[in-house]
């Protein structure tokens, strides 16, 4: 946790944007695995985190903002529970330690809310992504958990948003932790990969690593020799000579703040030059990318500069042809680039992509494009200091996509078909660092971690 | 997945065994941590495993008893998904190789069951353990969430309790796969517990080392100086020397098989005198117990001669007083043994726990009793040829519960409450083994692994 000021302040901070009625935050269970009791690590919800900082399952924070109350619903153990868990200090404390004194059993909370709802009071929640959450909302909120998602509160995201974008330097200083830790296990991966290891053999040890060090991974570890698939987990996939790993991997601190890197290497050691080729390509668009970043300029363009770099270099490979800008315009280049160059990192390694990217990362003017490639870009809005992202272009060869393109008559004054079948067995790669926005422009977080690795 | 035919025969049985009426297994969906689509590793249900192999999310199986039809609902990916997923084999391909023909989208589904209401064809499910399957059989069973457990089918849950508890010659090799892994954790915990190294540097370690081998842990990892509290999970616990390490871990096979072991050792190499004289104790309980265990005897049985050991072994100590078997029918030992013998083993660590303690540990006859320690008893019925089953006894010194029980004046004639106090600091020790139940008795599933550590 950190100092009990720093969270008195924000929930002072998000009472005076809401302005008015309750603020209902709902914080997380244990997920079950194969049956009730046996669990996934606890996970709480990074808003609850944020707001409180305590990192225990089943409870609930309510705000009265009309009548400036703060009641946080748990309940204690008792000793018997104890037996099996061991010591559990009275919710009392960690109560006491983010600065709320008024605690009550979760018995308590639903009449509360009835109460609300009676008065007419509004009662500001999130939209909930997991489903004991909904089956919760559904029976005190007497709402149906189809219309929960609509009625989630637009006012308290855009504060909880508005808050949260801006990283303080403490909170900093926990994702380069979380990057540090990161980049050892991308060194370890660099380390561990031959000719005859499985995927799996090295995604373990990543892991374990993460875990070692107090956290948890921040995202299920993406490590792959098919690296043109964007999501590829780990699997029995045995590594040869003349391959790619692409290695896309975080670590998730003990208080929840995650870090995001990628790296593509040669198994053998050494990239082949078709290899090299494509790889300075991505860098190249990576470099330009972060050249191009300060407050003030539309993440959006951050993307297109990086597309348009990538674009020039498939045109010297003779994949792509014609106009640059026009070809980034009208998605072309998103048949080798089918996604965003980046997102908000913090708490999540999505950044409250749970309070909906249209709110995270697009405003009220600024609105996400529905075109195949630009739909899967987070984030696109006026970079700020304080905000904390991830620049990750790529070049990506999906032999299923590209011949549905060229089936449908896709985008042919722009790219080579013919030549897009020497790549069929290419791979992918991407290279992921995280950045500070800064006044100036932005700062690489971390300790910082080699960017030609096999040249 | 193992050979088609024994998927074939397993819902053969369970045709029969059922009678009538139609069938539907709930398969698992992926769990989100911090935002939907940031999910734990999933984990399929067992019993959907058991009865058609496929281990992917967000899919449901039918089967119409009276009409003789199996149906699998799910959904295949599009390209454009794919290009995150990476290739996903059509579902068609994994029914196949299970026995099913038929496969339809999951939308499919509900309206299948509202006509299967209107003729009064009963929908035989089990008790949902996972908020996203209440969901769903809330919606598509027109049942209210509370009503859905005890709605649940008995003669589903009894057919399958039956054949789940007897498992195959492949079923074996596989939990023994699972138990050589986790044998290999328990020696890397022995091999890195030292001064000043953290329980969670540990636990992550042997986290590192299931998933390595392509699997998962079976449950969180035990790792702990506080081997008193009987689930305390690895903390930021600093060992030291002087101190006992309890760890109570298991590795998944990635065919979904668990092992689960217990051992306890010094973090310094060597017991003391002290902590030598009960980890005997421990030892003395769990040779009996073994060399109790075979088809007819309760385990309930088995588990008593375990609890007699240990009075006898605390009265030597000083520690308990009195009548030996008197002590243990009034539940005196439970002071410092608060928890039951063993249970299943299988694809669940504590196998079926889902289907619930009352069909899978007792009997219509033999019911589980409410005493305290005895009601943790998870497994009391007789034995069979088949079973697996841990055996795992302990020495727990809570000094919460002592004093607890003192205050009251709990079992007074048979515990020493003065002396008990020497053993505030002391911990608790457990060993756990994991046996199969033969004709002939039972046997230690495994390679083995050293049962005195530290002497
Ligand atoms: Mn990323
Ligand atoms: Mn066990």
């Amino acid at each position: 946790m950190f100092e009990r000021p720093v969270y008195i302040e924000r929930r002072q901070q998000l009472m005076k944007a809401v302005g008015s009625g309750l603020v209902l935050l709902t914080g997380n269970e244990d997920s079950s695995m194969n049956y009730k009791d046996n669990i996934y690590h606890f996970r709480q919800d990074s808003s609850f985190l944020y707001f409180t900082g305590i990192d225990r399952p089943n409870l609930f924070f309510l705000l009265d903002i009309d009548n400036n109350t703060e009641t946080l619903f748990g309940n204690d153990l008792t000793i018997e529970e104890m037996v099996w868990t061991g010591y559990v200090a009275p919710l009392a404390e960690p109560a006491a330690a983010c600065g709320i004194s008024d605690v009550k059993p979760v018995s308590a909370l639903p009449s509360l809310l009835e109460r609300a709802r009676q008065r007419s009071q509004q009662v500001h929640y999130l939209p909930p992504y997991r489903p004991e959450t909904i089956l919760k909302l559904e029976e005190w909120l007497s709402t149906p958990a189809v219309l929960l998602q609509e009625n989630a509160s637009v006012p308290l995201i855009k504060a909880i948003v508005a808050q949260r974008s801006i990283k303080s330097d403490a909170e900093i200083a926990e994702i380069e932790k979380g990057v540090n830790t990161t980049n050892r296990m991308q060194l370890k991966a660099m380390e561990l990969a031959a000719e005859g290891i499985t995927e799996y053999a090295i995604a373990g040890q990543l892991q374990g690593l993460a875990v070692s060090e107090g956290g948890q991974l921040s995202f299920p570890t993406i490590l792959t020799v098919n690296g043109q698939y964007l999501h590829n987990h780990a699997g029995p996939t045995v590594l040869r000579n003349g391959q790619m790993v692409l290695c896309d991997c975080g670590a998730e601190t003990a208080m929840h703040y995650a870090g995001d890197l990628t790296r593509t290497f040669p198994v053998s050691g050494s990239f082949t030059p078709k290899q090299k080729e494509v790889y300075k390509i991505v860098l190249a668009a990576y470099e330009a990318a972060v050249a191009f970043m300060k407050p003030g300029v539309l993440f959006r363009d951050v993307h297109f500069e990086a597309c348009e770099q990538l674009v020039k270099g498939l045109q010297a490979l003779g994949l792509m042809k014609g106009d640059v800008k026009e070809a980034v315009a009208q998605g072309a280049h998103a048949l080798f680039f089918q996604c965003g160059l980046g997102h908000m990192l913090g708490m999540d390694v999505h950044d409250m992509e749970n309070l909906g990217e249209a709110y995270v990362g697009y405003t009220d003017t600024l609105k996400k494009s529905t075109q195949f490639g630009l739909k899967s870009l987070r984030l696109g809005r006026a970079l700020e200091p304080g905000f904390v992202v991830t620049v990750e272009p790529g070049l990506y060869f999906v032999p299923e996509l590209i011949q549905a393109w060229e089936a449908e008559g896709k985008h042919t004054s722009f790219i080579n078909y013919a030549k897009a079948k020497d790549y069929f067995d290419f791979g992918g790669i991407r290279i992921e660092d995280d950045y500070l926005v800064t006044s100036a422009g932005s700062r690489l977080l971390g300790e910082g971690l080699i960017r030609k690795p096999g040249f």
